[in-house]
């Protein structure tokens, strides 16, 4: 076998398995994973971890870029009593911060890469009153940090679809001007039309030819009713695979036979579920989803917002969260919430090859730790975060040569 | 009026209402609170915390520090379907770990200490297998980091009381040799003698002048009926104020309205109730409880130990575990989740004076924050923590110089 050249060697990494491995880096992809003495020949640039843990790169499958209140001063939570009410308090509060979406989204986009994470889908808001000026800000973003993180965009009815005028071809221009994904939310509580609502999703991802992210909180009976008819109208419309359901609170609320039920006719149609492991609301079962062979992922939600005020876009410690709520205690429940921010999310972002294989994504975190379990459990310290084989990230902290703002 | 001399003058302190003020410490307590501009005599040593947040130091109302596995290399969780296979599977683990629970509880200690918990009441494990070693070791550490931190300690039942013969002598033993409070554990539910349990304890509690603070995960409508039966108990014997019930998760399990007259007895009693905010786990609601008048507290329960292979003794996580799990999201129901861990735990550890006012107990944790609900949702760094106005940690480190260990 002759020597090749690359990029980047990483030597001395120990792998989830607990062996220790160098990874070789060509052209972005990760070009061969061996055992520490083996001659895989010239590397341009080396880099000795020093047996620290080496992880695929973290994936925060559900933020809001845009929501953020993250680089202004505490803003106080205000209270609202419905969903309604507190979009309205929502669009003020943000209305009165000066500070814009550029900024405060590139903030939480910079504490994201820090903390390990190379691949982000983020909901964003239209609505009339805004029109696409969230979307455009987001689209800056993601272009300023396009070397450290790749960012999926999905346009977002938060104010109601059908119910909200001048949503529906606002979210139409969306798609045209660089929106990844369409949007969804509570086809029953907020527009107030199951069939209405997910009419217009599927056409507009028909029409454009993207996949659909649909926000449900609807609870119970009701939400079970609305995951049947997106189960139904997925298989209807071949986009088995293309649908992701996030949070899905009702599949927490109703008799496990019933969930089971529902999960089954989730994964008939590929559908994936996003959740982020509520602290006050039930939520799906994440043992019974994926024992239904469903694609359950995670993400960081709402980050510092008008829903609130805490969270810091750390998915290591969003795996702590859903081991603290979901009773994860063993090392191979602890694998499993990391699955839910490496591979689960991967999976939902349509990312090729990912993961410590020959030609994935050179995407890595370095962790101190010794362990995928330990690493959870103590929120391991980020020795290195690598995009497509370049270092963006070193001891928690952005590269200062490569930070942008 | 006459200019003192003082130990130590902490100046440019961010107080909680928002105001800067100069704080002075003489003889390990609080000598004067005024403004920045007031001369207040002269102090021996100064301390300019730069318009940081100083707040009380934190008080760990509940942990286990001899059980911890804090300082070993990562075990992983072995799982055990009762209450009674969990505690021979803790017994099993310990016995194996060759670390001993003086260096255990010390790494725990340390930890806690640069997370600026100045206060702290720990449970012990006390069964025949251990005999007292585990209290001697705990002992041995509260002896050591006295100057750092206050430990309460409860000798804790936790294999059973009349259950496990050989235990109530030990806890009698124990409370001649320097344990602080009686605990018992689960009367119904481990002793299966609600009756035979709450009279030993109260008999122990009564015969060395100690007071009381009871495990209790008995559930719904028993745990109920045992919450009665030591609201009684503790009229009946004087006990007021004196005793404490942990976890009482039966109060989050039986409808409101039971729980409210159930709260009323506790508070004619003056029973404190401990809730850590269990992530898989019906709690009560704080938020009722204190509406009761009763003195909610908290603690970091198990930390990397058999029960709980994560946690990490920060006591404002903690508070942001609390507000999570209890949708705490004002600026006042953060402040709530804060009480908890500073005066909550204060009350119920019976420090005479705590706080920031003239007088007080001179602990302190300054906080890289403009507000209290800006350091929970950030968990905020800990820039200094002060004990009897003498400093022991420094940026989340605990000072080298007086490290003990």
């Amino acid at each position: 076998m002759g020597l090749d050249t690359f990029d980047l060697l990483i030597q001395q990494a120990k792998l989830p398995d607990g062996s220790l491995a160098q990874v070789a880096v060509k052209s972005g992809r990760i070009h061969a994973i061996a055992p520490p003495d083996q001659n895989l020949g010239t590397a341009k640039e080396k880099l000795d971890i020093q047996g620290n843990l080496l992880c695929p790169g973290l994936v925060d499958g559900h933020i809001h870029l845009d929501k953020t209140f993250w680089g202004t001063s505490w803003q106080s939570h205000i209270p609202g009593n419905t969903v309604r009410q507190r979009v309205e308090i929502e669009k003020q509060m943000l209305r009165e911060i000066k500070v814009p979406v550029e900024e405060r989204a590139s903030r939480l986009t910079e504490l994201a890469i820090q903390q390990g994470t190379t691949l982000i889908r983020t909901h964003v808001d239209i609505y009339p009153e805004v029109g696409l000026r969230n979307l455009e800000g987001v689209l800056t973003v993601r272009d300023r940090y396009r070397d450290f993180v790749d960012i999926q965009i999905v346009a977002f009815p938060q104010s109601g679809l059908l119910s909200c005028p001048g949503t529906l071809e606002l979210l139409d221009a969306a798609l045209s001007e660089g929106a990844d994904l369409i949007g969804g939310l509570d086809p029953a509580g907020i527009d107030q039309d199951v069939s209405g609502h997910l009419h217009e999703i599927f056409r507009l991802a028909d029409k454009h030819g993207v996949s659909i992210d649909i926000h449900l909180h609807d609870p119970g009976h009701l939400g079970i009713y609305e995951l049947e008819q997106i189960a139904q109208r997925t298989i209807a419309t071949g986009m088995q695979g293309r649908v992701a359901v996030s949070h899905a609170y009702c599949l927490g609320m109703v008799p496990s036979d019933l969930a089971d039920v529902t999960a089954e006719k989730l994964a008939n149609a590929a559908i994936a579920i996003m959740t982020n492991a509520p602290g006050h609301h039930p939520f799906p079962s994440i043992a019974r989803l994926r024992q239904a062979g469903i694609t359950v992922f995670s993400g960081s939600d709402d980050v510092r917002n008008a829903w609130c005020p805490f969270s810091n876009a750390d998915m290591l410690e969003r795996a702590m969260l859903i081991a603290y709520r979901s009773n994860f205690l063993t090392d191979a429940d602890l694998m499993t919430a990391f699955d839910m921010i490496t591979i689960g999310g991967a999976t939902v972002l349509g990312i090729e090859k990912y993961g410590l294989q020959k030609g994935a994504i050179a995407d890595f975190v370095v962790l101190a730790a010794g362990s995928i379990p330990e690493a959870i459990a103590t929120r391991a310290s980020r020795k290195y975060v690598i995009k497509r084989g370049h270092i963006t990230a070193k001891e928690d902290k952005l590269l200062a040569s490569i930070t942008c703002v």
